[in-house]
């Protein structure tokens, strides 16, 4: 009999998630059916979207259920299988569940190519949601051009790297906002962002007039709350608002969002338009290519922030909440 | 020595427009210059832009300075011409000031077309600025397609009759919201809407959840507040909000936004996008062909709400914000 260790949601987070919340049990897995696979998890992906999966808010997939795996992107190789798409030993990647054993019909997994000097971490972490996250959202909605001003808040994050060095590649001029000295100056220093706002030590607001007198041109929004705030009051003409999350709002007991700026969306002539990086699926095979390129050509960096130990995934998807993380945060599961 | 009537902007409206906000005075005008036009104005336009422009709130173009003749659209003949551009005898419409005499040296006021079966009010009224603000709005942010639902708020104004129409041509569903039964019996039995909900005997939410139990593909948003809350609820995945107006923010005294609905706009992927008839300017051409092409072909229909008396114009103008109005508004300033 194999066994495989298992969080399952058993209550649904009321604020911040909360120890019961989350279940880790070790279990036995039936024997393997036909059209199945076993995968052994190397790496699970941990991001904001995790707590509104939790919740029973309304949200883009359903919720998790009670009891149920709590859901996760995941990379790993097929240990077993019973299903034609995929060979034992194949890597693959997809949206799975936070486990080390992965018992799954083969829906949601891809193939996941393992290119030279690109290491899985790296590639998962970069190519599984943030990148395209980060592509789509900044080309399509954003639509930036040369020497417009782009703003993205959770600057040092696994989106918003990825999206201040494209901005970068498209020639605006690139502020992200991060929290604390050392993010701040990884964006400006190794990432090649123009100038950094560190929201835990000064005001975004004045900041910005100091950065950017002129105004935003595109606000890659990513925290809602005050800073977003901050950010939209400072839109120019014809601004664009990619609204890819709003993770200082995941935690609330009740949810109180920042007022409707709809005078000013007006005013400016502004679009806010909100996105899924699945709304993408078609041209996935489009950004891959894109980000694998200037990857390799050492246009775009990504950095992982990679923790040890499925047993305390609860504890370190917290660290998206606080700001705690640095990169793409992922938990690695068991060894490569 | 020639006199004229104008309105002067005196004070900035608190709240409603009062009395001695505007000031109604006879002037004498001085001898036509090089390069001037003076034109006897037929129509002038009333439109809930005008309150805007008579406060110093944020706007799309500098508000009208105290003291100044009051800013509006007019339609009118040119008596006097020392500028090659405009003819004596011709027609033309534009920006121009509430006056029976408008002194231009031609800056914003262009030739007007006399079609063959349109009057000069029905084609200054339709063509001036409703017709291209609901051309543009709709097709161009809403993107209409066949099967949809589109919801127009103020439908029976000037605007917004022209967009259900175009949305029908479209092949939508439409549906409008007006107050008052004789508003809603319009645009259903004359215009061809689906049907309309009574802003004033009825829920709008709860007529919405009755009429469109699928939910909202577009709303052309043109009055902002409760209204607004409630059809933005009941938007579908994917959704287009045309921000064309918030007219039931404009004589606030504090302006008290409604909430965000940044989760909604986020979940929902809606894209709402703030426009002014004239960010489409280098397009007229093509709008203006299109919608004398439907009006000569009969497939839409424009209905003016004619005033008479340049002196009541800043009791006529009230009308918009309590949906006093039935069609587009016009004063008629003097006669054809």
């Amino acid at each position: 009999m194999m066994t495989r260790q298992v969080w399952r949601l058993q209550r649904r987070p009321r604020g911040d998630i909360a120890d019961g919340d989350l279940e880790f049990v070790e279990e036995t897995v039936p024997e393997i059916a036909e059209g199945q696979v076993h995968v052994r998890v190397l790496y699970l992906s941990l991001d904001p979207t995790n707590r509104i999966w939790m919740s029973d808010m309304e949200q883009y997939m359903p919720p998790v259920g009670l009891g149920e795996p709590m859901r996760g992107g995941i990379v790993g190789r097929v240990v077993k299988s019973r299903n034609p798409a995929f060979a034992e030993g194949e890597l693959v990647a997809g949206l799975g569940a936070w486990t080390d054993l992965l018992v799954s019909d083969g829906a949601g997994l891809q193939h996941m190519p393992e290119l030279p000097g690109i290491s899985i971490p790296q590639a998962f972490g970069t190519f599984g949601v943030v990148g395209p996250t980060a592509y789509f959202g900044l080309l399509e909605i954003g639509q930036p051009k040369p020497g417009e001003t782009l703003v993205v808040s959770a600057a040092a994050g696994g989106v918003g790297q990825i999206v201040g060095q494209i901005g970068k590649l498209k020639g605006c001029r690139v502020i992200g906002i991060a929290g604390g000295a050392e993010k701040c100056r990884y964006v400006v220093e190794e990432l090649g962002f123009d100038a950094a706002i560190d929201y835990k030590a000064e005001d975004v607001g004045a900041a910005l007039d100091r950065l950017a007198p002129e105004g935003v041109d595109i606000n890659f929004e990513q925290v809602g709350g005050p800073i977003m705030s901050a950010v939209l009051g400072r839109m120019k003409l014809f601004g664009r608002v990619p609204l890819c999350g709003l993770i200082s709002t995941y935690n609330a007991t009740d949810l109180v969002e920042e007022p409707g700026r709809w005078t000013l969306i007006l005013m400016r002539r502004l679009t806010i338009r909100g996105f899924i990086v699945t709304d993408f699926a078609p041209r996935m095979g489009e950004c891959l290519q894109a980000l694998a390129g200037w990857m390799l050509e050492g246009k775009v960096k990504t950095r992982q922030d990679i923790r040890p130990g499925l047993d305390r995934a609860d504890e370190w998807v917290k660290l998206l909440y606080s700001g705690g993380n640095f990169g793409k945060l992922l938990v690695q599961v068991s060894p490569e």
